[in-house]
C-alpha cells in the first residue's frame, strides 16, 4: 500500500521535474516515509500540514511548489484518489475546518501588529504591490497606492471611502498626496487603533464598524484585498452596499485575488491555517454580482506582481525573525514559511489572479481611461504640507 | 385611446428633456399622430420603423437617442405596454425577423462595397476605432490596429490568425509594420475576394471558410467585430476552436461589443435592419465560455470611442451619398441614416461597450502587460519595405 503511493508520488513529481531526494533545490526531501500515503489522501491540506510538522523539505519550497502547479499534476492528484469528486472533498474539508475556525481566527488571525511590521512596507499594505520597473516592495507599495489614486482619478475635492482600510496605509497615501477627505472602514478593533494614530492630523476618518452597515455618499470607493473575506453568498450584497454609498457620477475601483475557476471552496491548508472564510471570486462570480448595476470600465491583471510582494515579504520575515522567534514559536516559522513561499510559487505559475476593476455607474461620458504604465521614475506625487490639507470631517456628517 | 398613448409618450420623453414637436434640435416633430401608440405597442422596433416611414424627425437623431438612452426611460416604456415582458416581446419579434432574415440579409447585408469604402477609413476597418489624442477616422483606425499589434506583442516570427478578417485591413496592417504571416478567415466571398487584392505581395493568406473548421497552430490569434455574430450558444465552441489553435505560449485577443446585461435577444430593429443574429455578449456570458480554457490577462473598455467611430461613418456616408443615391435609393439612406445616428447616441450615452480582452493560456510568465496610451503622437510604427517581409506559407502548410 504505502510502497503503491510512493510510487504515485513519484510518477506524478516526475511529470513536473521533481525527484524524491533529489540534487535540485526544488527536490523534496522525504523525512518521514508516511508522507505518500498522507498527501494521496489529503492533498494540499496534507501536503501543508506534513511541511509543518517536518516529514519533508525543499530547499526552495516555492519552486517546488511553481514547478507543481505550472506542470499542472495538482489537478492529478485528486482523481488519483478515486474516493470522491474535487467538489465533495473540498466541502468536506472545509466543513470541518469552519467547525474549528473560531480557534484558528484566534491562534493565527489576530497576530500582532509586530509581525505584520517586521514583513509588510512602511505603509503596512497587506496587499499585492506593483513591481513596474522597481524590485524594491516599499517602491512597489506607493506605487500601487498611486495606481489606485491615479485611476479613481482623485482630487483634493473628493470624499474616497475605503471598505476594509486594514491598517490605514492606503487611507494616509491618499490623503497626504491627494488631500481629499478619506472614510476608513474596519472590523478590526486593532486596524482601528493603527490606523487613527498612522493617519492623525490628516483628513481621514476610521470607522471600526461592518461594511454592510455604511450609509452616506461617497465621490469614490476603493476596497483592497477585503472582497476576498465577503464570502460568495455576500457578493451582491457587498455591491449593493456599494451602489448605494456611490455618487451618481462616482467611481468605484475593486482589488481582489482572483480566480481562473469558479469555486465555493479555497484550498483547504489556506483555509485552515491563513484566511478562514477566504475565497478569491472568478470572473463569473463578480459578474453575477455586479451585472445590471454598475458598468465595467476596466479590468488589470498584475497577479504576476503577487510573486515578488511575498517574496520581499518572506525575506523581510526570515531577516526579523529573531525578534519575533519567542513570541511565535517555530510551528509558526514552519507555517509562515510555507505560506509565504508556496504562495510565491503558484503566483509565479500564473494560479492566482490579482485583478484591479475600476466600475462606474451609468458609464463615464466621454469614457474611462485607465492606466498601465506608471513612469520610469517612481512617479508617484508629492505629499501636500499638512497646512494645506482640509480638516477630516466628523462621521456624522455623512452617516445617515 | 390615441391621446393615452400620446399622452405617456409625452411624459415619458419629459423626462429626459424631450419636447414633442419643441424648438430643440433633440426635440421630436412627429408627423403622424399614429406614432404614440405605435411605440407604446412596438418599442424600439417601431421607434426605428416610423422614423424610416417619415411618421417622424428630430435635427439630431443622435442626441434625441443620447437623451433617451442616458435618463434610462427606454426600461419603462415596456412596463407600460402591459402586454407582455420585454423577455417574451423579444424573443417573439426575433422570430419573426429570424423568419425573413434571408431577404433582410440579401436586401441589407450583402451590401456592396461600394457603400462601405464610401463611409469607412482606407483599411476597411467596420469596427470601433481608438480615438485617443485624435479626432480623425483614418488615425483612429491605424491607432486601433496599432493598440492590437502591440497588445498581442507581435513579432515578425509570429503567424497570426485573424478570425473573421473582413477586407483584411488589419492582416495588411499587422503584416505591413510587423513583418508576421498572417491568415485571414472570412466567410464572405467578397470580402475574400478584396482581401486577397487589398494584402497582394505580403505575407497574408486569406481563407474562405467557416472559423469552425480551423486547424493548424498560430502564435497569435485576433477576432475583432466577429464574435457578436458568433452566437450565444456558440460561445464555447469559439473559445474551443480557439484554444484548438493557439500555441502554448499564444496570445488571443478578442474585441468585441459588450453588453451590460446578459440577454439572449438583440435590439429588434438593429436585428432586423442592419445586423441580423447580432449579439453582443455580457462579461457573465463570456466568462461562461472561457472559464477553465484561458487566463484572463486584461479587459479593455473603449466603448465610449464607438461614438465618434459611427459620427465619422455617418459624416462619411452622408458626405458621398450622391454617389451611391441611384443604387440604394431613399428608403436606405433613412435606415442608414437611423442606424448610425443612434448608435452614436447609444455609444455617446455609454449603453453599448467596446471591449479587448487579452487572453493566454496558463497566464504569461512573468505576467502579461497591457497598453492604454498610445504615445501622443501618432503612434504607428513604419511600414517594413516589401523586400524585407517573409512571402506567404501556403494554406497547406499550417492546415492540418
Amino acid at each position: 500500500m504505502r510502497t503503491n503511493a510512493q510510487q504515485q508520488v513519484r510518477q506524478l513529481l516526475g511529470e513536473a521535474g521533481i525527484q524524491i531526494n533529489g540534487p535540485n533545490s526544488w527536490d523534496i526531501q522525504v523525512r518521514n516515509e508516511s508522507f505518500y500515503s498522507r498527501i494521496i489522501a489529503e492533498g494540499s491540506l496534507g501536503l501543508g500540514e506534513s511541511y509543518m510538522e517536518g516529514w519533508w523539505d525543499a530547499e526552495t519550497v516555492n519552486e517546488f511548489i511553481f514547478r507543481i502547479l505550472r506542470s499542472g499534476i495538482d489537478r492529478k492528484v485528486n482523481p488519483a484518489l478515486k474516493l470522491l469528486p474535487l467538489y465533495l472533498k473540498s466541502a468536506l474539508l472545509n466543513m470541518q475546518s469552519r467547525a474549528r475556525s473560531k480557534k484558528v481566527i484566534r491562534e493565527h488571525y489576530d497576530l500582532g501588529n509586530d509581525l505584520y511590521e517586521a514583513f509588510l512596507d512602511p505603509y503596512l499594505q497587506y496587499t499585492c504591490a506593483y513591481f513596474q520597473g522597481t524590485e524594491d516592495l516599499n517602491v512597489a507599495q506607493e506605487q500601487k497606492m498611486e495606481l489606485i489614486c491615479r485611476k479613481l482619478q482623485l482630487k483634493s475635492t473628493d470624499h474616497l471611502l475605503d471598505i476594509g482600510c486594514g491598517f490605514g496605509g492606503l487611507a494616509k497615501y491618499a490623503a497626504q498626496r491627494y488631500g481629499c477627505q478619506v472614510t476608513g472602514v474596519t472590523l478590526s478593533g486593532a486596524h482601528a487603533h493603527y490606523a487613527r494614530k498612522f493617519c492623525a492630523g490628516l483628513p481621514v476618518t476610521i470607522l471600526q464598524q461592518d461594511y454592510r452597515d455604511l450609509s452616506g455618499q461617497f465621490s469614490k470607493i476603493v476596497s483592497v484585498g477585503m472582497f476576498e473575506h465577503v464570502g460568495y453568498k455576500n457578493h451582491v450584497r457587498f455591491f449593493e452596499i456599494v451602489d448605494n454609498c456611490l455618487e451618481k457620477d462616482g467611481l468605484f475601483l475593486l482589488h481582489t485575488l482572483g480566480n481562473d475557476r469558479t469555486t465555493k471552496y479555497a484550498d483547504p491548508w489556506t483555509e485552515k491555517y491563513i484566511f478562514p472564510h477566504c475565497l478569491a471570486p472568478s470572473v463569473h462570480q463578480l459578474s453575477s454580482a455586479f451585472e445590471g448595476r454598475f458598468i465595467m470600465e476596466d479590468w488589470h491583471n498584475f497577479g504576476a506582481y503577487y510573486a515578488p510582494t511575498v517574496k520581499a515579504w518572506w525575506h523581510n520575515f526570515n531577516r526579523n525573525w529573531n525578534a519575533l522567534r519567542d513570541k511565535y514559536g517555530p510551528k509558526f516559522y514552519r507555517m509562515w514559511k510555507y505560506y509565504l513561499l508556496s504562495c510565491e510559487g503558484a503566483c509565479r505559475a500564473r494560479q492566482i489572479q490579482l485583478w484591479q476593476i475600476v466600475f462606474s455607474r451609468k458609464g463615464v461620458l466621454g469614457g474611462y481611461t485607465s492606466i498601465r504604465k506608471l513612469k520610469e521614475q517612481v512617479a508617484v506625487s508629492e505629499p501636500i504640507p499638512i497646512s494645506n490639507l482640509p480638516s477630516p470631517t466628523s462621521p456624522a456628517t455623512y452617516l445617515g
